[in-house]
């Protein structure tokens, strides 16, 4: 499903073009705009998404977007009162916008309205679905691109990951314990205190989302240890 | 578990501002500031957020913060070559950081870089976990106060919740579905077509995540247009 935005009346330059700039962020490029404010400043805060901004589509009227897309999205910052209204109801949070888009083709366009009165009644009448960020009721209301960054992240959840992580397996662990056990052996750790020590690892490290690749790093200082312990003992017995 | 928010360096005044507005849109309200640009501009785009800002507090070093929280959690906006490099493995995304604090206690510091540079290495060499924004690799460097944004909302997943739902039943469907079997054959609606529209009028309002109290709204059509139809034809039957 392709995603657009559209943008109704901003009337600080600067917002449009931070908007452009997550957008890019999150790899959506296509930007409608309503009656925005555009100016030098907007191409400032869109940094490396000047393009976005460039090839923005100016609409004459709000209507006009229905031509555009498929389903249309509407977004509000609404307390818990004016979620009451019938024209904000059924209300969607993003994970739901983002679930019920999964898997469906066409295109849909997300709007979102004026910094200080948001979308109009009449707007909001229009689309299909509407949507709000949950948000503390003392202080629901969000600045309009931090609003537009957190819906396209989590529109975008899925597109790019971060790398894979090899999680150490719970032998993985067991080696790494053991290993400690025979450094406590070669030091001479205290016979009574061992049992307890080792449940004391495996429980850190089973904890602590260890990686294969930072095991290592353990496995590393333990096994260094025990060698040249070793090592010192036997030159000392060479000079006995 | 408590989330504070730690700023390393910021330079753009108004960006410290849109942080904190942020952080009360998201009901968090630690902010821990080092070496910040803070002036009459922040509290500007503080908004209704001056209180986070006014309260925040103002570290000498970077190291400080080790002392305010239990878990220390560096963010960087990375390429992928960058995940690459060991200071930034493993690195977990902003889903992963949340079910790995789910149902844990203590404080969770989360620190964020210089606007240019971000966090320097020394710094994500202290912290214990490594976060970063899945983003697009063509241009994955957010602007500090929307990453803020995106980590604060994904942080705050069920703490606030967008009303209950009543979705209607696949048997309230099936008893609009006939509703509107009554109203074709009220108008004499061609026969060999009825059987189709009903599936199709099944499978619409079975796409639609239609509310209970949505479907009200049709029952409320249908049946006006039955009975309406039916006072025509009795009016029409005592006038022959």
């Amino acid at each position: 499903m392709r995603i657009g935005v559209l943008l109704v009346e901003l009337k600080i330059p600067e917002n449009v073009g931070f908007i452009a700039r997550v957008m890019k962020n999150f790899g959506f490029s296509e930007l409608y705009l309503y009656n925005c404010k555009v100016t030098e400043q907007s191409y400032v805060t869109a940094a490396h998404a000047k393009d976005v901004l460039e090839n923005a589509v100016r609409l004459n009227s709000f209507e006009e977007i229905l031509e555009h897309g498929n389903i249309l999205i509407g977004t509000t910052g609404v307390t818990a009162k004016a979620q009451e209204r019938y024209i904000r109801k059924p209300i969607f949070s993003p994970e739901e916008l983002r679930a019920f888009l999964e898997g469906k083709d066409g295109k849909v366009i997300v709007a979102f309205g004026r910094e200080d009165y948001g979308l109009f009644d009449e707007e909001l009448e229009l689309c299909h679905m509407i949507v709000t960020i949950p948000t503390n009721p003392e202080y629901p209301v969000m600045n309009v691109s931090h609003a537009v960054a957190v819906i396209l992240y989590e529109l975008s959840k899925g597109r790019y990951g971060v790398e894979e992580k090899t999680y150490a397996t719970a032998k993985d662990i067991e080696n790494l314990v053991a290993n400690f056990e025979k450094l406590m052996k070669a030091v001479w750790y205290p016979k009574h205190r061992i049992d307890r020590t080792i449940i004391a690892l495996r429980r850190i490290l089973g904890r602590s989302l260890i990686t294969r690749r930072e095991l290592t790093v353990l496995h590393g200082i333990v096994t260094k240890s025990i060698t040249y312990v070793e090592k010192l003992k036997k030159e000392l017995e060479n000079c006995k």
